[in-house]
């Protein structure tokens, strides 16, 4: 048997998972960032249990290729994602860590 | 050795494929499907030698799971791409061929 | 502050969160099911905290389009990840609901 | 009107566009990386047209994260596709172009 937090917990897990893996990869620039920031929010709002989501892609890794753009990729993305579950709210986030070079989920 | 219009076909190949391998699995709703939409076309847009992309998702595809979404697949999308190279213009598309029941992408 | 059960349910959700979207559109057929599962079991098994994946792909539903071939659907995947963490031990499924038409996921 | 020889090039552009979007950021290392290759090479041969599909995942840059694993990036991809079309054969390349510090898909 699990709590309602822990399962909750398990939901958030998902959200940042799928999220990750639906959009690396992603083309992007500083001028269609806003709108792929948009799309991911708005698409992991539709799961089951999510209250809320923030994404945030780092501008300043957005320098681009040789043909003038960047692919998404773990690193650029701050998201949040917060998950209410019989009465349990948890609340986690993908963040970039530079000093372990990795982009970090954690329950906040 | 290829011709201008060989490589922009080909390029025009490579939009689509990844157009709907990077989207397909997307929560989408009747809600959110102009987001994705804008998103999608944004994105492809970067890539090089492009003109110009569309995107539409049939919205009559998206009654929803029971959770009250869809995931994106290739038989809800009707995509185009304009692709210039060195001269050669090509346009290609992607829909929905019911009789075939297969997502078509053709040279138009 | 969050339990290591917690944590654990977190980190399952976000392997089959990505298991999920990272894979869903790939295509497949009854005579490459079994390479996609020993892949995708063995990508995920790489991420942090996972002791086992198990990925089982349902042939009944590998009947093909016109070109002989199917796309992973989150329908015909059976997943099972167990994730240990700091003593707590997790084990979460994929699975479709037939009565909800939903590839359920779950903690067991 | 195309010819068939545009057609194929077309085709062709498609799987190496898949391939690229559907895989990247899968997680990998250099105990996986084979059956990756071979998860990839065996799905991109079921879709249309394909003769001959071949992946190499370049070993030198799977060094690790803080984790011990990597990301598939289209970088350390080198792939090629034959495709048959009407009497027409092309072959195309995935590979890393270091100059350009971009992975360059083209026409063989």
């Amino acid at each position: 048997m699990y709590t309602p937090r822990e399962i909750a917990a398990f939901e958030a897990g998902i959200k940042l998972g799928a999220l990750y893996h639906q959009f690396v990869g992603t083309p992007v620039s500083v001028k269609t960032a806003d709108s792929l920031e948009r799309a991911i929010e708005r698409s992991i709002s539709l799961q089951p249990y999510v209250k809320s989501v923030s994404v945030r892609i780092d501008r300043s890794m957005l320098s681009g290729n040789v043909f003038g753009y960047s692919e998404l990729s773990g690193k650029m993305i701050r998201a949040a994602v917060e998950i209410a579950y019989e009465g349990a709210r948890v609340r986690a986030v993908l963040e970039y860590d530079p000093e372990k070079d990795y982009p970090m989920m954690h329950l906040e």
